[in-house]
């Protein structure tokens, strides 16, 4: 460990890359004073040096209340909610968006998860709800909700991601949003239910078959065409979510997990798939979700997320209290695997440094990244970029950009080039401590 | 994989223990029919052979409600709750149980993690509510919510288990209740927060501390002791519970997490760490969470969680429909780290097959196993046998009578014998489907 001697004996820990970011290892042991905390008085006198007396709150000194049978959180935290795109469920398609910049951890609580929903939050009756399997299969099956609870089931920690997000880091000028307006379709949870694979056992497969189709029972009854390599790879039939029932705008009785692939493919309320020999080409998979490239091409079946993070802690809205420690915190995922590296700048990505990972570090699933820094004060831009195990990099939003070429077309079309966006987000500290979505 | 072959050229999974335990492996390829999926028309006509005609649900014939900024579950699961033995909150002890037999996966979400507290939940003001640690340090110091942020944090996924959790199998008859009444005092949540031993970097600590004294800012103003050396090891102070801040009736805005270690020791709305020379003595460690001996003498200061596991499905109102193919699956953990084998028997014990374990296995933390099960629809007995890393094994239910005697002494003693129960759970499930709670 690299430190500074001090003449006063103290030591500081070693800068590993531009404006102040430091070995998280090198901390301990450093006996350096870190956020700001109150001296209490050195003789072991709590209120006498402190800078305010301490008492007890009213919780202290009377029962509290009842234990719920289902809890909340508190209500102190009640700004910790979705932003709604559609509160009031005109005809047209709903966002609600997870606040990152309020969370922390790698799982994201149910009520909090993102969701997109273009008939709204479905109430299905799981008695009444049945998932039928057919088309090129030996022996089409028709399983009630029940029926899937007697299956093999396993469970992971995924991440589902919109297509569509992170689209504002196409506008010309910074958004000025928060994480939760950038990044907050993304989410991650423990998934559990029955691999499509254990299903297409009982109803074989015709060779034939290069693709399914699900099919969801709500309004819009939403399609995609899906191909069977992912069916007989990772697909699930997930029932649960973080150990209970999946949420209703989450798919409930029963959703479709492809983990790493866009989130619109996830289908929820799932109640149908059919194995077919082509794609279903359905409006989302034709108009929707295709990416118009610059030389008039398009691609189109695009399936995995790709590499992205961004920095949650410190984040506009979440800023800094003056100069001193804090530490840079934020998400990482790849659709394509697991995170192998995480950097961190500090200086607008003139010079990085190599963050700490939350372990366990899981395939397609959030990882946490966690860099120390010591903020003396002056006006900086933070970036963070990550690395997949498959040796894909975060792109600068400018590569990004060239690649893509600025949203373009009628105004129709324009809004479908913005998907898949992974571009690497800045953020501007200033000197007053308030944080801004840049461009760098 | 061992199949047996049948006249009609299918195979059928080798058992690999007594009374129908297969072997999960060769489920796949085996072509067998699972679980009682209903068989539909043979040429592509869903409705032709299937035993009901599939309908439009009125939830696909119109939109749903507007997505609410935090989501709950469905009204159809309105059964998956906390019980509460203190509903109106009179003057003693309130207990809230999660309701394993309706989960699946390991993480228990945060509304149903299990609640023990004898004040009730207690609603702490985070902008009022302070830290101290002070005692045995060099620098005594006062930490605000706001300011704890700053700190390096880790995230680790534990459960929490109360100490009289299971308690129930003491009894001279088993007791007829559910997963959740024998075994609701345990839950398993990612908890991020500040490692203590960060924060005993920034005041020191004199090399005379052997304790520290947790206080929480509760009415009961719980306190416990607990060694040095989990506070220099993986003692957390813990500000959020699966991503969002810690739900008010485990700790809002912060408690103790201890891993591993009886759940009494994981104070909540934590006030006050003081570093001392030997332990406070507190009612919880003298009368209450002190272990009786049958010679006399008694075992105090006692804190891991023994290795433990129970099957939740099938389980007692989670029964069997008919014979046929069925998942066995439930819980393991163990506080002294990962769990390395469980073994699953359907014969009350006389043979045993090894369960298959999900991934990832954490270090104190829920573990999910899972049996594949043939049942014939004759009377079975099931066990689940835990053995974790350290190699320690759960015991029947008859040797750990056997060694700690059964409960005894004065009416109010009695009960203190009871604490750190980790037999064996036995279920006996009758011919008719039915699980009931049995020894065996």
């Amino acid at each position: 460990m690299k430190r500074k001697s001090h003449q006063d004996g103290t030591t500081s820990p070693q800068a590993v890359a531009g404006n102040g970011l430091l070995d998280r290892r090198a901390l301990l042991g450093s006996g350096i004073m870190l956020a700001g905390a109150i001296t209490a008085g050195v003789g072991g006198s709590l209120t006498g040096a402190a800078a305010e007396p301490l008492e007890n709150g009213p919780w202290s000194l009377g029962p509290g209340v009842p234990i719920p049978p289902y809890g909340q959180p508190s209500k102190f935290e009640q700004k910790v909610v979705r932003t709604l795109s559609n509160p009031k469920l005109e005809p047209r398609g709903s966002a609600a968006r997870t606040p990152h910049h309020l969370l922390n951890g790698t799982i994201t609580p149910n009520g909090l998860h993102f969701v997109i929903a273009r008939g709204g939050e479905t109430h299905v009756d799981p008695d009444k709800h049945r998932l039928v399997i057919h088309g090129l299969v030996k022996q089409p099956m028709v399983y009630t909700v029940d029926a899937l609870h007697r299956y093999p089931m396993v469970s992971r920690i995924s991440f589902v991601e919109c297509g569509g997000n992170s689209a504002p880091l196409f506008s010309k000028e910074p958004l000025q949003g928060n994480v939760q307006a950038l990044h907050g379709l993304s989410s991650c949870a423990e998934w559990t239910g029955v691999r499509l694979s254990t299903l297409l056992e009982e109803t074989g497969v015709d060779p034939k078959a290069k693709w399914f189709i699900a099919e969801g029972a709500d309004l819009p009854t939403m399609n995609r065409s899906i191909p069977m390599t992912k069916a007989l790879d990772d697909a699930m039939i997930a029932l649960y979510q973080n150990g209970e029932a999946i949420n209703p705008a989450n798919g409930y009785p029963m959703r479709l997990l492809l983990p790493g692939y866009e989130g619109n493919m996830n289908v929820k309320w799932l109640r149908r798939i059919k194995l077919v020999e082509s794609p279903v080409m359905a409006i989302n998979e034709t108009k929707q979700y295709t990416i118009l490239r610059p030389d008039g091409k398009a691609w189109q079946f695009y399936f995995p997320q790709e590499v992205k993070s961004f920095i949650t802690h410190p984040s506009p809205g979440v800023g800094m209290k003056g100069p001193g420690f804090y530490e840079i915190s934020g998400l990482a995922y790849s659709g394509n695997g697991r995170i192998s590296r995480v950097d961190v700048s500090a200086d607008g990505g003139k010079s990085w440094a190599q963050a700490a990972l939350q372990d366990p570090v899981l395939s397609k699933a959030f990882t946490r990244f966690r860099m120390a820094w010591n903020w003396d004060g002056r006006p900086v831009v933070l970036q963070s970029r990550a690395v997949d195990e498959a040796g894909n990099i975060q792109p600068t939003r400018e590569a990004f950009i060239a690649e893509r070429g600025p949203p373009r077309g009628t105004p129709n079309v324009a809004a479908f080039t913005m998907e898949h966006c992974n571009a690497i987000t800045s953020w501007g500290i200033a000197a007053n401590g308030e944080v801004a979505h840049v461009y760098a």
